[in-house]
């Protein structure tokens, strides 16, 4: 249990992240750039738009690593200071300790789409940079391929799309939403999303685990004609017309086979 | 050449590099920042902290890309952008053009030691990164390992220790300042650095190639007793002491074998 010991946490915005963190029940929360603030030899390229400590609490040994979301602009000091404490739970102490703290992740998704025409790298660019700078370092301080193997296994934990976990929770809280509502319990769910690897795949996984899972892939994000659609059972335009597909074709009829669009 | 058409030039601090973009002769040098304030859609991670560009000259499709220092602080935005440009040269008509722009980089050093105790990243790892995630973006964009690979070929550029130009770029700077002052011709050259991946291997790969170099390296910095030297001649504690090692054991007597400090 990571709640009593003190945790480092990273992403953006900070306030938000502190505020999730505290709302997760992690009491001794540490944002990474309020580590930075108290150490701020850790990154000699940062500048003066470094945001002072929140809580100036000298927490110094972390029991974990919580990405909450993605580090953004702070993509530079979260490779650099989460490496050291990967390395190290106290990098101030020693610089290489014998076992790594576990890491988790909330989110895998290299992509995701926002304002610009093309798609954008998300919090998975981060886990992928994150592992492997992490992993050269380990091979300059002289540790095996087998030994990096060995540090990192079981302690490197990603969460989010397009996990089974992840489904199911969403199945969960559609549950009670319809019990709090009066309304039938749901006998089928839909997956309505723009990104193939997490959205149709989260809703493919879950129908390999035996749930009642179908894809509706909307062509307003990441998806572009000719991707690989993974295992959508339909490609559609607009959200709205996912709702009259799904209306249509799908209610409580268990899984449908895959249609070309 | 590169000279006349405009090229993307990433590195921190900006004022430092576009002046050294502008003294090399790239006079349509656009640094990542000023093409970001731009367009600042490109990075919906982007604060306000973004500075506006210097030169508003609407340049938008770049013959190569020079990282000509660390991003530093600028981390994310020149992992997006610079991929942005490795996709296509005008990011902002295409997606994916069929040809990578060159890319150059001024130096692959995965660590490098400051202030703080513990060796930090510098711009290998930068390098690293970039790779990673511009042939992930690929790979999403539906290209093949083999057309990833031939799409970088030749284009993707590393200078600096410890490559072989680079020190005889540093005998011919030495051999200019002998010159000047009427002194001797050297005849032997010593690389005094505390870094045996850049520092020692460049004197060993220099030797490689038939020119007169050792390594001598000291106890300042990255290397912590231990570690591979790299085929450093000599391991000592301070720069004084590789001076006098050097003065006692090195002048003009040719390669010296390696020797336990």
């Amino acid at each position: 249990d990571l709640k009593p010991p003190p945790v480092l946490v990273g992403g953006e915005p900070l306030d938000k992240v502190r505020h999730v963190a505290k709302a997760m029940g992690f009491e001794k929360a540490v944002h990474l750039m309020d580590y930075l603030a108290r150490h701020p030899e850790m990154d000699p390229f940062g500048t003066d738009k470094r945001k002072g400590p929140q809580d100036p609490k000298d927490w110094e040994t972390f029991a974990g690593v919580l990405v909450v979301a993605d580090p953004g602009d702070q993509f530079w000091p979260a490779l650099q200071l989460v490496t050291d404490v990967l390395l190290s739970p106290n990098p101030q102490a020693a610089e290489l300790a014998p076992e790594q703290v576990p890491i988790y992740f909330s989110n895998n998704d290299l992509l995701w789409k926002e304002a610009f025409a093309h798609s954008r790298f998300g919090q998975g660019a981060y886990v992928a940079t994150l592992r492997l700078l992490y992993e050269k370092r380990l091979a300059a301080l002289g540790l095996s391929e087998e030994e990096i193997a060995a540090r990192t296994s079981g302690r490197w934990n990603i969460y989010g799309k397009p996990e089974v976990p992840q489904q199911m929770l969403a199945e969960k809280r559609l549950m009670i939403t319809a019990a709090a509502k009066g309304d039938a319990v749901p006998a089928h769910f839909y997956m309505v999303g723009d990104n193939p690897r997490s959205d149709m795949q989260g809703a493919f996984n879950a129908r390999g685990a035996g749930r009642p899972w179908d894809g509706v892939l909307v062509r307003t994000g990441v998806y572009q004609d000719g991707d690989d659609t993974a295992h959508a059972s339909v490609v559609v335009d607009s959200v709205a017309e996912a709702v009259e597909w799904i209306l249509e074709h799908g209610i409580n009829e268990g899984h449908i086979p895959a249609e070309k669009s």
